[in-house]
Parts: C-alpha cells; structure tokens; sequence
C-alpha cells in the first residue's frame, strides 16, 4: 500500500543526466525524496457501492489549525481518500490577529486543487457551541459568512435553523469530549432530542480521532442516526497518526455511494449507508458491517484434507483471503474449528475445521455493532 | 501489503488473559512477534488467466543450502507464492559428511507442508554440468535418484537425456554467471543448440536473483523459448532480498494459468505464457507484458478540464491506476501529456493531457521485452 | 538502527558500470538487496563493563533445528550480538535419519565463521531431561559426545554431573514450559533443590523467547542465581521476532562483562551481573537493572522556566534522553512533574517539574526486578 | 534512530483502564497513534565541539510557506534538530490578502515553544531580491519590520547594507536555482563579488533541498565562506523528504559550535565549522568534513587472523563502526585490503587487508570537499 522505491529512471539520469547536470553544475540527491502517489485504499464495491473515504471534520489556519488548506488536500490525496470537508468553527477564531475572518475562505482557496486531484471537497462548518450541547458539524452547506457566529447559548436554537435552512447534513460531534470536564455534558439531552425530533440531527459522530464514544454509537442505532468516523484533525495527519506504518490510516468514514460525488456522497449519508473506521476497528449498523465485511473476506473450497492417524478424525484446510486494507480479527464462537483468524490487511490465513463441520460462527471482534456487540460473521464450509 | 499490527485481542488478553497469566505464572510478551500471515500478491488475472507467483530455483541443507526443506515453504507462504520447486543439485553435494545423499529428500519431507500451506510443490532438480554448458533446471521429474550425479563432461547428454525421458521441462540456468571467469561460456554453443533442436531445451532463465543475464533474454525471444525467473536462494530469502521493505519481492516467475496447480503451471510453462519479475523490472514477450501491464493499469475518463486564461488552451485530468502489486515506470514517447508516470505498487498517478490528444505513447522504462527495448504502452484518452 | 539505504556507489557504477554490464551482459538490479551490514545494538558502559548482547540457547539442523549453523552466526552478526551458543539437544535427534548425529557438530561447523565475524561462540548443550525437571543448559563445555544422551529419568542426576564435571556454567531452561500440561511441573522441586545446594545450578532462563516465567524470576533472586533470557530460537529469527521493525530485537541476556570474550562472559555470568531484555521488558537484580538504566538515561539542567501568569506557579522544562536502544517507559510516583515518560530508544522526552522538586520518583513499568515489583528510578533535578 | 513502538502502559491501561473507560463511556484506541519523542540524531562531538543540527531556511503561511510556525518547530524538535530559522521573504506575500504582512511575526509567534522544546530560534530573514543575484538568507537580524520589501532592483544594495547594518551573518541561498531559466543567472557576478569584498557575504548555501550546488561549493571553498545547506521547506517536511524510512534526514548544516545556544552557533558560522548534509552526501572544507569522519568512525585492532593454506599469505581482520547516524562509502585507493566499505548509519562492517598492510587509503565517495573531489580517509592498521 505505502511503497517507498527510488525510481529507475533516476539511476537512468543519474547516466544519462549527470552530464546535462555537469553541465548546470546542479546535482539532485533525489534519494531521500518523499516519492509522490496516491495511495490506493483497496476496500471492494458493497453491493455495488463504492466505498469512498470520506473525512469530513478539520481545520486550518482559517480557524485554529496549524496548515494551509492545500495541505489538506494534499494529505487526502496521497492517504487515498475520495471526501473531505473544511469544518472551519463558527464562532472561534484564535489566529484573528494575524488571518483576516472569512468563514467561506479555507474550502474557496481548495476548491481548483481538489478539482485537480479529484478529491470531492465538501463545503461545510462547524457549529462550535457551548458543551451541552457541545459542537455539530454541518456539510453542504451554502455559505457559512450568513451563519450564527455569536456564541450566545440563547443562540443554539438558531445556529442549527440557520444551518438547517442551508439543507445542510447535520451531525453532533465526538458527544463525550468533556466528559471528565462538564457534569452532564454526554448526555442525550433535551435539545439534541429536539433537534432529532424536528429532523435537524441526521448523524452522530462515534468515533473523533482516536477517541470512541460508545455511548453516541447506542444512541445513533436506536434512532438510525448515520455514523460517522473523522479525524477532527488540526495539525498534521502524520502528527497524530503513523500513517507511514503499514497498514495505518486515519480515522474516516466509509460511505457505501452510487458514485464518487457529492451528490453519491449525500445520498448515502442521508440514508445511513456509513461504516466508521478508526485504528482496527469498524463501527456502524449490523446490516452495513456485515455487508462490508463480506465484500472483503472470501473463503475458498477445501483445498486439503488430512486424516489423524489415531483417531481418524478428518481436518479439512480452507484459504480466508482479506482482499482489502481493512482489518478483521475473528474469535470462534459456535463449531470445532480454527479459534482464531486475524485477517490483515491484504493477506490470507489458514482455517482449518472438522470435516463435518459446514459453517463456523466467529465474533469479530474488531467490529462494533453497539457498544457492548460484536458483529457475527458465519463461514460456511465448502 | 506488508502489514505489521499488534493484534486487538492481545489488549483483551491482557485483560481477562492477565488473570490467566498470573494464575501460570507464566506471561506473554507478545509485542515484538512476527505477525504470522500470508501476504497477498496482488495481480489481477490477465485474459482469464491466474497469475501465478513461482519460484523454480532454491536449495536446502540437502545440497548446498542453508535451510532445512520446511523453511522454503514457510518463506513461499509467507510471501505470497504460489509454487515453488527445489532444485537440489544432482552432482554437488558439499554437506555430504553429515547428511545423506538422497537427491529426492528435500522434496518428500515438504510435500505435505506445502499441502496444507496449498503451495504447489513442483518435482525438479538442477542438472549441474561443469559450465559450459552450466546448469539446467529440469521441472516435473518423477525420481531425482535415478538420474546423472557423475560430473564428467561426457555425461552432459546423458544427464539432459535422462531428465528429458522423465518428460521434464527443462531450463537453462543463468547463461552468464561465469562470464568474467571462463571465456566463452555465455554463448549459444552447440551443446546448447542441439538440446534446442532436440526439443530438449524449453526455457531460459534470464534473470537469477538479482542478475539480469541480458543476452539470453534475446536468445529466448529468438527462439521462442519459455521466459524465467528464479531466485536460485541458498541462504534466506531474507538475508538477500529487503523483503520487509515495502514493494520488495523476491525474483520469480509469473506463470499465467488456467488454474493454480501443477497441471495449470506446465501448461503455461509449455506455451510460453510467462513473465520474469525481479525488482522493479518485468522481462518477457512483448505480447505477455503487455497483456499483464493492461490487466493491472486503467485509466479513468477525464474528470477536471482546466483552461489557461492566457493560452485559452485546455488541459484534461485523468487518474491512472495501477491496481496490482508491480511496478511501471512509464516515459513520454509521443502525445502532450505528462511526461513521466511512475506508477508505484497499488498507488493512482494524475495524468494531463492537452485536449486535443486521443491518445499518448509511452516507453515502459520498468520492462524489457529485448535487451535493448522497453514495452511501448498506448494511453486511449476519454 | 537498522537502515535500509541504496549504496551510492551503485549509482556512480550505473555510470561507469553500464559500460562494463553491456560488455559481459549481465545487469545487476541491486535496488531489492538486503544491505549487508552489522547493526550497532546501543547500550552504553556500565560502571567500566562493557554490555554484550548475546544468545544462549538456539538450535540447528544438527537437532530439531530447521537452519545450518552458519545461519545463526549470520543472524547474530547482523543483529549485533556479541556472543551465541549452539544447545543442541543431547537427548532428541528427530533428524537423525537425514543427518549424522554428533553432538558437537554444529558448534565445529561455525567456529570460524565465528572468529570471522568476532562473534564470542560459547560451547554448549541443552540437557534435555523430562518434565520435570526438564531442561537445562551447559555453557562451556568441553565435548558433547561425551555427556548423556539416553532419557531414562534415572541418568537425570548423571546427565547434571557429566557437564558439571567439565566445568560447565548451568542453568534450568524455561522453567513453566510445561505448566498447563504437566501438574507439579512448575515448581521449584527437590531435583532442582538438590543441584542448587551442590552448586550445580548457576542461573534460570526466567525469559525464553517471548514468554517471561515469573515464578522462576524469584526463584533466581531468593537465591542469587544468575538472570538469563534466550531465545531458544529453532526456526529463523525473522521468523518469530519482527526484527526488520524499529526497535525490535529477539530475547537475549546483557552481560556486563570485562571484555568481550568467552572469559569475560564466563566471569560475568559466574557473579550475576546480567540482565535478560525481552521486548521492551529489562529483567534482573535491582542493582543490575538501576545500573543499567543509569548508564543509558541522563537528564538535563533545567533549560527553561514558565511562570503561570495566574498562579505564578513556576515550571521548570529538562531533556531526559535515552542514549540507548533500550526502551524505559515510566510513570510518576511522588513529587510534582509530568506523569508519564516514554523513553523510547535513542529519543528524548521533556520532562517539567514545579520549581520546588529537587526529585522525581518513578515507577520503570519496562522493567522488572521481581514478578511483583518495578525499578524504582529517581531523577534529581538540578 | 526512529522507533514506531506501542506504549507498554497502554496495555496496562486497557486493563485497569477499560473499567474508567467503560465509566465516562470513551475509549481509547491509541495504536495507530504517531508516538510523541524526538529522536536522537547521533553524531559524537568533534575536537571538543558539539556538533549541532541547523535547518537555516523555511517558510510558514506568513510567506508562501504552508504552515503556521509551530508545526516548524514541532518538526524540528521530532527529527532532532537543534536549530532553526524561519527566514520569511522580504518582497513577496502571496497570502497578504488573507494573513496580516508582518515580517517579524513567524518568529514571534514560535519563540516560546521552541524555548519550551530546548529549540534555538535564530532570528532571520530571507531578502528576496530578483535573480541574479537572487536570494540572501541573513541571520541573526533584530527587527525584520525595518528592512527593504521593496523588489525594485536599485534597492538591492540598500537591501544588504540594512541587514548587515543588523549585524547579520549573511549567505547567498541556492546560487544555481534559475539556471535553466536565467542566463547568467549562476555566475559570481559583480554584485555578489562587491558583497564578499566587503565583507558583507558570510557564507553559501550549497544544498538546497535535494539540489547540490556544485559550482557554489567551488567558490565558497575559494574564498573561505561558511558552507550551508538548508531545506528551504515551504510545505510539510514530511512530503519532501521520505523521513520516516530509517536513515532519512532532512537536508541541514551541521555546525561545530562550543555549546547548543545562538551564540554558539553564530561563533561557528563566523569561523566557518560547519559541513552541509544532504541524503547521504556530506559538503565542506577537506579538515572539517575529516574531523567529523574521525569522530564518528572507529577501526578496531585486528581481531582475528586467516593464513590462507595454499599460498600462506595471511588476512588480518578488523571491525570498521560507525558510532553515527551519518553515512560513508568508501572506495578503496591504495593498500591491499576490502575494496569497498559501507558504513551505513549506526553500523559496523568488516575489513580485511593483507598481513603487511600498514595503511589503507580510501575515497569517502559519499563528501564532497569540491565539486570533483571526494575525501581521502587512511585507515591505520594496528
């Protein structure tokens, strides 16, 4: 997936070339260059979706993170993602002194880059109020210099209306992020119920950078809210995760899309085709884990038998092939066969089962499908 | 493709496990352990053909390597092989002193632990002639024992004639290995021709481990003898090659087949539909090359035009992907477009194209299809 | 530690070189070859001794090992070990069909390759008893085939003398190898007693491999043997340990010797002045452990002040820098300064301190110097 | 030298922790999380000085750079540098529509957290004049807000004279950069000529980036000046260069200074102790680039004796390590011995040399002490 290799046709120039740079009396070392590719994230169409790699909550300059908003883009690209979305904060802005106030201005100055390298930026903010209720992020929205920048609390209501009045696809952000801080502030709380009811709240955020808040994943799938993963990322992506370690990505939302656009991103999310990836884990809806999961892992026919020599029980082999970047690691729950199966990104393992055995249960416990569950995942034995 | 993670259970092992752990008093440190897997070589079929990763050229504690039989499958699976073949020497057997001769040994103790692996174990030997004419590999022998081990140059035939009546294909190893030591032993010399007229001779092995044997490339090309590939490893595959480098492979042979087994790889091998693989380079016939470089790289519509506000001229974006595991490096021959593709191991480039241009031609600097000339690779434009 | 560059001078050669390859038409691809090179494995002096790395317990094709022994040599040069010893096992030949036994064998195969390498090969032999009382080494021997090699419990006394008579340094393997299969095995029994109290056991694996036996941890410290970890390594090492990963390294015992060499060593491990390293785990005597880390941790003068403009509470910033590849994680225990630090090797953290600490207490987590109990490590500030 | 390890206390964590955990309902899932530490960049001190790692060129958004200041200094501190300048252009604000023009405010904004992270920050400026002469660095300025930003060329002298009046150390930046563009644009023309009489030129930047200088390298060799070279990083370190693959750096001066403080560093550059370090290539004066050869490289006495049997002669073995994280290729000149040695970073190669040997004399072809000179390293046999 990250492949770091010095490109041959440096060793071509270095012949060829290192004449022509006598010449100019400039040599490159291009050997420690950082060589420049997009990264493919290998995940196989769902059901005929394409999974894309959405990230759709960060910052820059423009607010409180550390980068221009071309880096953003540039991190997307190389890291293999489809979608991302500048959530500047509404109603902070601690680099005023130094960057002139322009809630639109982080997502206009990306807008040809993104294009170029074919990266969909969504236009969005996020609604930064006082926790509780805490932060929303809201995406597809119009123009965000019209929206609620006081942060009054009397002003709440308002800054959702105004966002909603935008069509925006709204979602709370990271709900425990005070929990140790503000007494009551991860609870599902009267306004966030209003906002629910009145169909203003569309999504929750269940997994904020590194951090998973079990408690809004419950509350997502007892109200078929959308799940979604992001990285909330300030200053760089290779800051806070080591993404140049294989099999490493940030923090994402997997949307299941009719296609690669905005418009097959916003289908999706409206309907709640997301599946959460963060570190090992996947979080999401039973049905769309699932589903998931079956595009990535096949299971060949029995491809070996062999015989104990005592007891003449029969052990038949079988190939567990993970043809994606994700990550799944599965304990037997129900049959007499392999215990364990860790499916690595892009790799393949060994089952082994009784003969007589034709499906084994597993729990996959890298998967959530609530906070305390597991997803099952039922082979079935040819 | 090479992932190294800490496995989650080993966090809930060490929580319900620690208990465990106390009461045995014995604890694991499992965080510095080799993450047990099969790497997943990814090449897509190519026509309906499988292709298949083989290693025709290895040894063991049974002649003149390092490892005991086993090894050699853990290492085949490991990485990602398909078949591997050992290839002990008939007439060179250095460890002698301390274990038995017997030229079928190596490839009996593994046959079962390349079945349960599913690793086709194919039957060869190395026919180890004074050089010249050098060595020979021959593959699907039914008994190593029953062939030539006197090294006497008046054997040579009778050491091609027997491996030949046990219906062998028959390869001739690293045609220049010696060719800074004994003059005249990288030539197309008589005793090989007459194997060629014979039909005797199937194939060449143009590139040995690292060693790209340049004019032997054209002699097969020439006579349409079957392209090889093979690592001829004595010692570990990791001491020679910086597998746990990302992109790095080992050298091999890859055998497009009409299934994965043995059956499938001699037919292959007869016909010819093979290309040679070693660091970032593919040998072969131009036509299978090509075939393969097509199956692993597409190339999607244009997604973003851009025009020069002085110019007016206008320039189209596509994104070229390269969904396999190999390597091309590709150099502008014809067309306006980007002059250089360098297209990593599972990784997308971003083409442009001036809009007038239907299609761009390009050398593939990253494959020899003669030892002077790259693949030429036609980019249709959309 | 451990870098992966490509030699420049294979660019200046595809210069030159090109010339040349074109003449004898062979073209070497060294871009995939692993870099031949002995890795400097980092552990400063310790009170004057230098700190060799070494392996007292690995096995080869000579028993139920699955390499020759020139690969272990390998291995250890590579690793930047300072010393092994062949353990072949007296008592099981599972190989004796394929390969002469002799017990000294692998040890006579590799001891100039050895003196090449400056590589310390120790003679040993693995006393392969039943369990219990199970295993033991003798390091410093002078002739296997002397010794016992039948396993008829009642020569178990016999089997202690015959290397105690050639002076050997002896110790009990992996002491809970056994203990969820054979009941009373994990115990400090009368056998083992006895040997203690003849001076016939000198020390206790208390690591191997990746597994720590923390009751034989104790039992060595009640009464003062000698702390030793191995990795009683069959297969490769690659094959087991991560090691191309940063930081990694296989299980070994550091030896605070005189110099390096067998009597260096052998005086070393008469006294005690070892520490077996694990994983990031450091395993000893108090005194040993505290000595080591001292020798390879150094803090800083406070560099820098901060005074709370609130409180006006001052915080004073120091370097804690880890001069080795050892890896000490710590957690505060008393006094006011930053709780946790992650010295991971060769890196440097901050550390901050109120104003008024002369001392910080803490807790080394890597490290154990009973089953039960950290270093306690004090950091003075000045 | 860069290490990607799991925190042990993670693991402990997850135990006693998963309980908190479950309490406030957020879980941590720290594994894919980059580890904060900053490596220690080896390299012994040198005739007493210390030698420190000086990155004098960069940009933040305040110019054209891509990031806020902190992530400089962040960088900084993780590769283990020690000294840093952000040298903000003078006459050119692409982003001044959006970030207030202040030519002093990078620096301001980072000085505490580089005092926090034990960073020196010299103060600087990049005077941004049009090419030739093109660009100046001056170091160690007071107030960059009383400088030239006006581009007109009459300015340039009064450009110089007002940093020098500062008392700056002045260098001339990347003197080829416009070589292919600019004729005449790479020559020691009249202006830069008068500076240097003056003694208003201090030194040459002779790598920028991943370019060698060739010619520069000449002329501040000629006439005395302080050789520099410097990233010039407008964007993330980590997209230029492939920092997290073992033994990459950045591209930095390395300075000899008397203690790790801004006066320290300035005393160095006035006297001119410093060698440039690019990839593996180190650029200097013939003594200084000795000097810090012979202190990071050690031969041992011989070790060991080989008598060859047939024609008596004898190889005398020695161990050649480097004790650094710098990189030497040596190519034998004179003398019997190893053609070719590889002293990768933090490692240890074997030398033979026939008995006789007294001396053998090398090409280090990895420096640079002229633009067609390598050094020449005689290793003393003992």
């Amino acid at each position: 997936m990250k492949i770091k290799l010095t490109i041959l046709s440096a060793f071509l120039l270095s012949v060829s070339g290192l004449q022509a740079q006598t010449d100019n009396g400039v040599m490159r070392l291009e050997e420690f260059a950082y060589p420049v590719k997009r990264n493919n994230l290998n995940i196989p169409n769902v059901n005929g979706f394409q999974v894309l790699k959405c990230d759709f909550h960060m910052h820059t300059v423009f607010t409180d993170g550390h980068v221009w908003p071309n880096v953003r883009v540039q991190e997307a690209w190389r890291e293999g993602l489809d979608a991302i979305s500048f959530t500047e904060h509404m109603e902070y802005n601690p680099h005023k002194d130094d960057v002139k106030v322009d809630h639109n201005r982080s997502h206009d100055l990306a807008v040809n880059l993104a294009k170029e390298n074919n990266i969909v930026l969504v236009k969005g903010t996020e609604v930064t109020r006082q926790t509780p209720p805490g932060h929303f992020n809201a995406l597809f929205i119009e123009d965000a210099n019209t929206l609620v920048s006081d942060n009054d609390p009397k002003m709440d209501q308002e800054a959702i209306d105004r966002v909603y009045q935008q069509k925006a696809f709204i979602f709370w952000n990271h709900p425990g992020w005070q929990v140790n801080k503000i007494p009551g502030s991860y609870e599902w709380i009267d306004f966030v119920e209003k906002q629910y009811k009145d169909k203003k709240l569309h999504g929750i955020e269940v997994v904020n950078g590194l951090g998973f808040h079990k408690k809004a994943l419950d509350w997502a799938l007892d109200r078929n809210l959308t799940i979604i993963g992001n990285t909330d990322i300030h200053n760089l992506i290779a800051n806070s995760y080591d993404i140049e370690r294989e099999g490493v990505h940030r923090t994402m939302t997997l949307v299941m899309a009719k296609d690669r656009s905005a418009a097959g991103i916003r289908e999706a999310l409206d309907v709640g085709r997301t599946v959460a990836w963060s570190s090992n884990y996947l979080f999401g809806k039973e049905e769309n884990v699932r589903d998931l999961m079956n595009a990535c892992v096949s299971v060949s026919p029995a491809y070996f038998e062999k015989t104990n020599a005592k007891t003449k029980e029969v052990t038949k082999y079988y190939e567990v092939k993970n043809n994606s970047d994700l990550y799944f690691e599965l304990e037997l729950k129900t049959g007499k066969g392999t215990k364990k199966l860790v499916l690595y990104p892009e790799s393949t393992q060994i089952l082994t089962a009784d003969a007589g055995q034709s499906v084994l249960s597993y729990d996959v416990v890298s998967t959530y499908i609530r906070s305390d569950k597991h997803l099952t995942f039922d082979i079935n034995l040819k």
